[in-house]
């Protein structure tokens, strides 16, 4: 669809990481802006990643035993009001329908921010005794949490998620299944996207409107900040109070459930992109790429060069491999390119001499280098080089990760960490007021504490009292 | 989940197909209601259901060349004013977000009922040259249009879709699709489903808001009435101008881009309840069903049954059959209802005397009849019986469709028709004018008309003008 257009120019990522985001988002076809405030498009390439991410997240939620279902996008107002700290966290941002037609509503429609309330509501008919227990559900679904500005994939009006939804007899079980959750995300990421994360407990501050606790994974990116990447929740009985959620235990007590909720969104998507692009654009993981090699005929108008094009094309499909053969009349130097751009993990050059030779010429996008490999066994090569740019990938990420991490002992050494770009982790005590001061000073907020820490005695960053935990700080999108 | 229950009751499906129908959707956890007028939940079963229908409706599609897309729920209020036709057939049943928080919007959002608008403000930024076209774009998502009551799957306000949105350089090439895309759907209906469907134009007054005519897929469902399936509409220039959508053709003239737009949802899944459905409860084609065999041990607590069925189920998923071995402690009486209701097409029962013979008792959910088989080669047998029922019961179904389609001269034998539960096929001058008239005295609107017809002369059924086809009338869901 695209010809004899000039190579796509993108901003420089180290002098306007900004500007190079949301040209790579635009010139890749990943996302458009929507019309109305907040709101994005996710256009044919982005959604593609999107499918395979979805595809892979389900495959891994349905092997813990969730079950998939939909609820509807439309809340009653008052749903949001029982829990009281549920509704002070979402109301300055609920969307909210008042009229249908002509008609105005005699109770105001919240349209989902997120669905604890509406699906409190139908446990509370479905759950009766502990043989129905453990409920186990999720559901992939849009919802809208309203914006003023657009960063496509990182916040927007409306995002695509999937949001989990367990119930359970006991805390144990519950609070077990917020950490199996986290873990998944985590390996999830690291197996599929080549993402590391940072994990651990939110602070109070920072926890999900609602919950007893959140966990929460935190992504560093390329610019040094951090993007809160999924949330698992151990929401205790609050929920199931005031939606009297309740079921007759063995024991024949009546009891309220142990409720969790855990998401991961669209948001995801900028992740990969601040994760692991580079000058050239895109550098997309292999397991998640729409296209996983591209192969760019050279000197096309010779004869056979199409054809052995399209022979190792089918050769690698039998393999499961994706291909795309850029057979369009633009210039080699464009192609190269533009492909580049998009984060096609690996480029194969095949011409008249290649093919003499028994050769294609093989280019990684991990490390932007080229070298001569034999078309003899190609579909071994290409698949074993996909896994070999996996595994890269995810080196280079975790090694920028540990660069752009600082540990500090003080208010300088932590705003020194802020400053130059980077992460600290810092000893704090816990106190709201020292989380508030370390933000006001240096702009980080806390992202997240380990639950795995050293046993030797800390001092607060700010108060300087004894302390038994570091935390992650940075600044965030 | 469910234990030590009693057998769930349903409704006669002679007497009360209505309260058949809410029985079996609620009865077999295909879905419950929302609390908000005109919702639904999707359940577990219900939604694995969905998943099915939806892998393979979207592997046709892509295989049709459209990539899938997401474009945002919101659309400025302003976008549907634009095109006349749109607005009208859209504005009453149109849910509004007026405020956010505690913030009156300045301008209205539109929670989309179809997206036509928001998709044609972005083609317009997309499309300059014919080298542009064609675009072949399809999304997955939830589509709002008020109603006051709630029919689980039929008419809800909230349901789920797929609307594919096309643009061509061509009136010709349009119109193809348009037909293309109709057929996709006869054929899917077909295949996947066992459902057949008549299928033509819609009238003026039924065809889509905007659209310069609608092709329509028109299921007949057990009580008689038509139950429209799917759409697929030629919009011709007319959003193409509104929303200044433009190409530079190969002669260099700038023209309007040929459009069309199509369509099918979750109603389908009441399609299928209401096709296939007997005073049993559920009868899912096999294709679609989340579960294809369920597995019945008979005397369980005897030695070596419950290791047979499992041995049997691994035998049956190797060949990618969907099975289930129901081990809970309820009544094998119980079970037999239970999955008689929910539809499951085979189950096996298999106890120490069948496993002494070598044998199972297959019970095929699509004659209610059981028989003596041989556990050798009996993923053969079972797959080869999956088939024969989604033959049979797409048989069955079509054979329905013939005994309940009268084909009909004047009004007293339209009306006797409808009177019984029939479709009426009757000549109809094409008026507006008989087009109400019937609708008054019958109480059935036009459904659609073939493009084959026959070459004799006809009369309309109420005018008695000379004409030239004839169509189909029947009440409608």
């Amino acid at each position: 669809m695209e010809k004899n257009k000039v190579v796509s120019q993108i901003a420089d990522i180290n002098t306007d990481f900004t500007q190079w985001y949301t040209d790579v988002v635009l010139k890749t076809n990943l996302a458009d802006y929507g019309p109305a405030k907040g709101t994005m498009v996710i256009r044919e390439y982005g959604y593609e990643l999107w499918e395979n991410f979805k595809n892979e997240l389900d495959r891994r939620i349905k092997k813990e035993g969730h079950k998939n279902v939909y609820f509807p996008i439309f809340i009653p107002l008052s749903f949001f009001t029982r829990e009281a700290e549920h509704v002070e966290g979402f109301a300055p941002e609920l969307a909210t329908v008042t009229q249908v037609g002509k008609e105005i509503l005699a109770e105001p429609l919240v349209v989902r921010p997120t669905s604890e309330t509406v699906i409190c509501d139908a446990f509370a008919r479905w759950v009766s005794s502990f043989r129905d227990l453990p409920v186990l559900i999720n559901q992939w679904a849009n919802v809208v949490r309203m914006e003023k500005t657009t960063r496509p994939f990182l916040r927007t009006t409306e995002f695509l998620w999937q949001e989990g939804h367990t119930l359970h007899a006991t805390r144990e079980e519950a609070e077990a299944h917020t950490i199996k959750m986290l873990n998944m995300y985590v390996d999830f990421a690291k197996d599929f996207l080549a993402i590391p994360f940072y994990y651990g407990k939110k602070s109070e501050k920072e926890k999900f409107a609602g919950a007893v606790y959140t966990y929460t994974v935190e992504g560093v990116m390329n610019d040094g900040k951090s993007l809160q990447c999924g949330t698992s929740h151990y929401l205790g009985e609050n929920f199931a109070k005031v939606f009297n959620i309740n079921f007759q235990d063995k024991d024949e007590i009546v009891k309220h459930p142990h409720q969790t909720s855990w998401g991961m969104s669209t948001r995801m998507i900028g992740a990969i992109i601040m994760v692991h692009g580079d000058e050239r654009g895109l550098r997309l993981p292999p397991k998640v790429a729409p296209i996983q090699v591209v192969i760019v005929p050279i000197a096309s108008h010779k004869g056979g060069v199409i054809e052995k094009c399209d022979e190792i094309k089918n050769i690698l499909e039998t393999k499961g491999i994706k291909v795309f053969v850029d057979k369009s009349d633009n210039q080699t130097g464009w192609k190269f390119n533009e492909w580049e751009l998009k984060g096609v993990p690996i480029r194969l050059e095949i011409g008249p001499k290649d093919i003499e030779a028994g050769n294609a010429v093989l280019f990684r996008r991990d490390l932007n280098t080229k070298s001569p490999v034999s078309l003899n066994n190609i579909e071994t090569t290409v698949a074993e080089t996909l896994e070999s740019i996996h595994c890269n990938l995810y080196q280079q990420a975790k090694q920028k990760m540990a660069d752009k991490t600082k540990s500090v002992k003080n208010m300088e050494e932590l705003n020194q960490a802020i400053e130059t770009g980077n992460f600290a982790f810092a000893p704090w005590c816990g106190s709201r007021e020292c989380e508030d001061k370390i933000k006001e000073i240096s702009g980080a907020s806390s992202r997240c504490t380990p639950d795995s820490q050293t046993d030797s005695i800390k001092k607060c960053v700010y108060c300087g009292k004894e302390c038994k935990h570091e935390t992650y700080f940075a600044k965030n999108y």
